[in-house]
């Protein structure tokens, strides 16, 4: 067991149960409620079960996937809250992957004014991405994200026994989140997550823990992404552009996949731009290329992307943000590009990927 | 002019209209929206625009009414705002009463995760009430203000020249509540108030900051409702249910009208069980029943009634929760009552008020 002290609450990292249940009864909440969707109720509630005794929990369930992370999901929970009865001094549990923790919180933080809530992501992606940063919400008019608010949970808990219970491809795709730490400001950590060979076989304590101290370092510094938060942002231009336009196709990217692919693209700007090594661009390309799934990138879908790319967050004053690097482990924000150069980095992308 | 300074902003009161100029060139932001109602932007927008030059504002139009205070319009003005590229370091200028300034507070906090805005309430209630506190939110599941988040604007600006526009109703409403802050903490204000005769002929600028001084008081000392900010909610118990009951009915009470009602309930109830003076609980119930319009309220509704009052964000641990008073000009809060006392509140008021 590792614990991470930030501002305001802990995290947990390993075998979390004995935390949890002392969290628990020294909070004494008057009501406890899980959100769960309807995968992380038949395989991960059981667990919970299993490891924490006497909760007198409520349960919500809601149907999985991001295509869910709506305002009529939200609706949902609320509603839920509302017909059991939840006062302001209960709390929220949130088990599942990120849409569980960003909605969950989301809906926590804005019932009643605002309940606690817990975090217990199940997936290595939320485990090492959303869990730190307060940043929660939903997808709104097709832009990821949009609604939202910056708030912290009470505490998070994170345990690897959870992936027994997910694909690999889920996995790999939470590895992406940890390699773009690695890519921005931790050149050793890429380098060590590089060698690893069989994702069924890793000692995750040892590698979420390095992880989540670059997202710590950089959310410490600038908790409302003002400045140098942006850095996370690396891939997540493209790659949240790529992800939207294959949500409602019949075969969706995973979060992880679309930022590898955000990432791919992003170092080819970097390398035209920022001064990235073209050995270096060349290795992050070829990684990605060869450990990730690939798409063709429709040339008559530039526009939307495009569109999608000028509604991120990041953006101000019209101009489209992106964070690029200039070596492995070092990162510039606030880079903007022209649309051209966009459109001559989706055509490289296109032609250089195998499918 | 006068300036309260409270701790993150600042409210002005009086003739606003060089401040406010000020404030937007010296904050420079990248768009300005103004929000506004029907009613607003007939009556107060042509003001504002008379005032203020050249600041290039998109305005974002609204229904009218706490009965458009839901979701649905958040997702209109959530919509204009992505519509017209409203990034991070946008201004949202909600111009009208407590609906407009609540849930576009609500927007604005919740769009992209928060973006700047201001308060220009246009109304005496919002001035006196819904400026001070940073409490924002919709109505949702007939729940008012059930759905919310605490956020401060990053300033106010309060200037009576808008009641030239409203009806002598809704500066009564309004009256309401600032006779509840001297009901409250300050029984010198309540009396000042009582002397009023003609509500077309007031110095509101020796009034208003009185009321402010009150609420900002509590407010700092409490800023999340946990303790001593519930005082406020004297009145509000019932007067919320009341305020419901006839929502949708062919004659909604206005919110201080509702919460006139609730004083002259509540007054009961402390005169029952905290203590009240006879007395002081006969010329408050006397004089709100004199100055205000009084209702029926059918006994059949009662469970509704009591039901709603269950619904209340202030109750814990499944009790209604009421402010009291001992006395004009001091409260007590975390008083709770049963439910025959309720019912013998509602039935004292039926048969005491004449309509």
């Amino acid at each position: 067991m590792q614990i991470l002290n930030l501002d305001t609450y802990s995290i947990f990292v390993g075998d979390i149960w004995k935390n949890l249940q002392q969290f628990l009864s020294e909070k004494n909440y008057s009501h406890t409620f899980i959100l769960v969707d309807e995968n992380t109720m038949e395989c991960c509630l059981p667990i919970f079960f299993e490891k924490i005794k006497n909760t007198n929990s409520e349960i919500i369930i809601i149907p999985p996937g991001e295509i869910n992370k709506t305002l009529d999901t939200c609706q949902h929970i609320w509603s839920e809250l509302m017909r059991m009865n939840a006062d302001r001094k209960s709390l929220l549990i949130n088990l599942g992957g990120g849409v569980i923790g960003d909605m969950g919180g989301f809906c926590a933080s804005t019932y009643k004014r605002g309940i606690d809530f817990i975090q217990i992501p199940t997936t290595l992606l939320s485990q090492v991405d959303s869990s730190i940063g307060g940043k929660l919400g939903i997808d709104f008019d097709n832009v990821k994200n949009s609604i939202g608010v910056f708030q912290n949970p009470q505490a998070v808990f994170i345990d690897p026994i959870f992936f027994d219970t997910l694909p690999i491809e889920e996995i790999r795709s939470g590895m992406a989140e940890m390699l773009k730490h690695g890519l921005i400001q931790n050149a050793a950590h890429w380098e060590e997550l590089l060698k690893i060979e069989n994702l069924e076989e890793v000692d995750w304590e040892k590698y979420i823990p390095t992880s989540l101290k670059v997202k710590q370092h950089i959310v410490e510094e600038d908790p409302f992404e003002k400045n140098i938060r942006k850095a996370l942002n690396f891939g997540h231009t493209i790659g949240h552009a790529v992800e939207t336009l294959f949500l409602e196709t019949e075969t969706p990217l995973r979060h992880g996949e679309a930022i590898a692919i955000g990432m791919m693209c992003e170092a080819f700007l970097s390398f035209k731009k920022a001064g990235l090594p073209e050995n270096e661009f060349q290795l992050i390309f070829d990684f990605f290329q060869k450990k990730y799934p690939q798409v063709h990138l429709p040339k008559e879908d530039f526009p939307t992307l495009i569109n999608w790319m000028r509604k991120d967050k990041k953006n101000e004053n019209d101009a489209i943000n992106f964070t690029m690097l200039k070596g492995i482990g070092e990162m510039l924000i606030n880079q903007t590009c022209e649309e051209k150069e966009i459109i001559e980095t989706l055509e490289f992308y296109n032609n250089h990927t195998k499918i």
